[in-house]
């Protein structure tokens, strides 16, 4: 098989009746892995180098694996590039209100925020 | 000075303006931590001994470590015992709705979920 084909397992995701709350809450409670978040909920997909985040490639991509094996982002692999979506209804059927709860929190609190924001 | 009345200095604690919203998630992302919340949020103090949790006093103080430096619990010591409160308030001024969309989420999908529970 030519090696363009050829293809690597993809990346395993649990099932949205297996995230895990305190997973979750582990992996939003790093400031690396919040900016993805942040960036994801604002768009429905991204390609894992173009986040603004000034981590080395190992790093980030150990984010990137708590993110994804705790059921926050899933992630596909499509003409050798890789990218990450949100969960954002499979978090919201598992535990309602969290995840914007947590994103409104951070904005107001986290760093560049609008605390005069309602 | 007698013993029975040196006083060791108190826990210290961050301000309200100061609690981190990634340092409350990491706090919460344990069972141990997430249990002793739930029962704080029962009742207005309680004695550190006595809770149900089933760990080392070493690991249980750092359990309640981890939560009053984040900000989640105070502490206060009287006649030789430390008891821990949830500071709920302050939690809810700081990051509104966040303990208990995290709370009712563990409710309905932790150990021992009523996830008939509305």
């Amino acid at each position: 098989m030519p090696r363009s084909t050829r293809r690597r397992p993809g990346p395993t995701h649990p099932a949205t009746e297996e995230i895990d709350l305190l997973d979750v809450l582990h992996a939003l409670a790093d400031p690396t892995r919040m900016t993805i978040v942040r960036v994801l909920r604002a768009e429905p997909e991204r390609a894992c180098g173009t986040f603004p985040v000034d981590v080395a490639p190992s790093t980030l991509s150990h984010h990137f694996k708590v993110l994804r094996e705790s059921g926050v982002i899933t992630q596909r692999e499509e003409a050798n590039r890789r990218f990450s979506a949100l969960r954002t209804a499979d978090l919201e059927h598992r535990f309602p209100g969290l995840l914007d709860t947590v994103l409104a929190a951070y904005a107001r609190t986290g760093p560049g925020a609008t605390p005069d924001a309602p």
